[in-house]
């Protein structure tokens, strides 16, 4: 393989799932210019070859394609179209892929920025966690133009799995948020099972044992309720992050002028979790929420 | 195997699943005696070898171990607890398997009166459906006696695969209501999921296939969203059904003092589904409520 029929990918935001996913291009013998808020988190990229940049856009000035794993939607406005943004100091012709779980409207914003400068920006978000990160397999859920998807094809396949293209610029994050709607929703379907029967005198890991194979049985009952029955709230996934992504989806369900009444539940349920001082924990413990009560 | 060392079964309630959970005991050589309402939903058992009765406490009175599988609460409420009821007429030492999924409360009242005739009565309530009563590998959830359950695992082990004692009388109900809360809710998941995903114009099967394998994931996702999409509702569990046990698991959250939010937005949102005349559709008709909203 010759590094000359690479492109050279700036990748932002280097943070647990990013680290992992860009290594895997620097494994594949992709030149990566890198940055990253905090740099002690990009270290292992730069030992094995990466180079640092000390803002977004400097690293996108030169890159054909600019990837960017971020936290929140505000960071991700900001650093696309800020006046010294990515897009203001990209070329012509780069491929961007904003991976950050973020707003449907914000990916369509961004979309239409970046063709007005002969850019194109696809929406790429993903799901697996960091286990999928590492072993790229993440489901990578993708909006935007069909050309610039079928350009990204050979990074995805490096970062992930099941890949699909799923319409025009915000249907990445569309779909991330469909899968967030039924994640959440659906934690409420086995902290009300499993809260019920724990009040009914039963021992909730033998209830577990009984219904979790069956009609009621989900990835998280499955894999989380275990750890929230042994009083194990760490987080998989934050509670604080989970917040986030319930206020975008009913945030865009309100723009399409849909009614979604068990994720607006499950926003006010999670409103509470975090009162209590628990945002940093694992979304587990919603369960710790209904014993409480 | 000698028919002299098999207790004898009165088998009330030969429907779907009854049928098949009888026709498994008599396969193993039980004498059978069975009732049900409509004689030829027993019409293959009787020519099986069992033995017909023209009322439940008949079929009751000379057997040495009871099993209902009826359709409601008040159908088990009046079959026990009738003055000519199973209770008033079958012997002492009597065990009885009540397999219908009913109310906790009930159940505790039954198990008591049970008590009073020196007789033994469980709620045994299962999961699995139509094809895990042929294929004898339901979900069994008992409660009650520790030496009736015993005395009962011979005959449960002919029925179902994953079988366990809960705990006292009302324990089995207890354990099905948390299971039907969990399907309950977890429908309201994946339905708002995919409106969300067809309202924002994505094809929600495109969805589906991103969606299903990962921490969204559900067996109701994976079984009963691809009949939604594909426009079939015709009943695996019915609407109706999934009501009546919502009912019975608020009351006894009610009682319990356990505030369920899901679920009391899950019965809200089915009560319409059988508003618009769907209750005889399956469960997967809450999608065309959210689709039709």
């Amino acid at each position: 393989m010759s590094f000359s029929t690479l492109p050279t990918v700036a990748f932002i935001g280097t943070g647990v799932m990013g680290r992992s996913m860009a290594g895997h291009l620097l494994t594949a013998g992709y030149r990566l210019r890198v940055h990253n808020r905090t740099r002690v988190k990009a270290s292992d990229l730069l030992d094995a070859g990466a180079t640092w940049f000390e803002s977004a856009s400097e690293a996108a000035a030169e890159a054909d394609v600019v990837i960017t794993m971020l936290g929140f939607p505000q960071d991700v406005e900001s650093s696309y179209l800020g006046a010294q943004g990515i897009l203001a100091r990209a070329r012509p012709g780069t491929l961007h892929l904003d991976m950050t779980t973020s707003s449907p409207a914000l990916a369509k914003r961004i979309a239409s920025a970046a063709q007005q400068r002969e850019q194109i920006a696809l929406d790429a978000p993903v799901s697996g966690g960091d286990i999928g990160a590492k072993e790229a397999r993440l489901v990578i859920m993708v909006g935007g133009e069909k050309a610039g998807f079928d350009r990204a094809q050979p990074l995805l396949q490096l970062m992930g799995k099941n890949i699909a293209h799923l319409g025009p610029a915000g249907s990445g994050q569309f779909c991330k948020m469909a899968n967030q709607i039924a994640v959440a929703v659906g934690m409420l379907a086995w902290c009300e099972a499993l809260a019920f029967a724990r009040k009914a005198g039963l021992d909730p890991l033998a209830v577990h044992g009984s219904i979790s194979g069956g009609a009621a049985g989900s990835w998280s009952l499955t894999q989380l309720a275990p750890r929230a029955l042994a009083g194990n709230f760490a987080p998989g996934f934050y509670v604080k992050h989970i917040i986030k992504d319930m206020r975008i989806a009913l945030e865009s369900a309100a723009e399409l002028q849909l009614e979604l009444p068990g994720l607006a539940q499950a926003k006010q349920l999670y409103e509470q979790v975090a009162q209590r001082g628990w945002e940093d924990c694992g979304t587990q413990a919603l369960y710790r929420l209904y014993t409480s009560l």
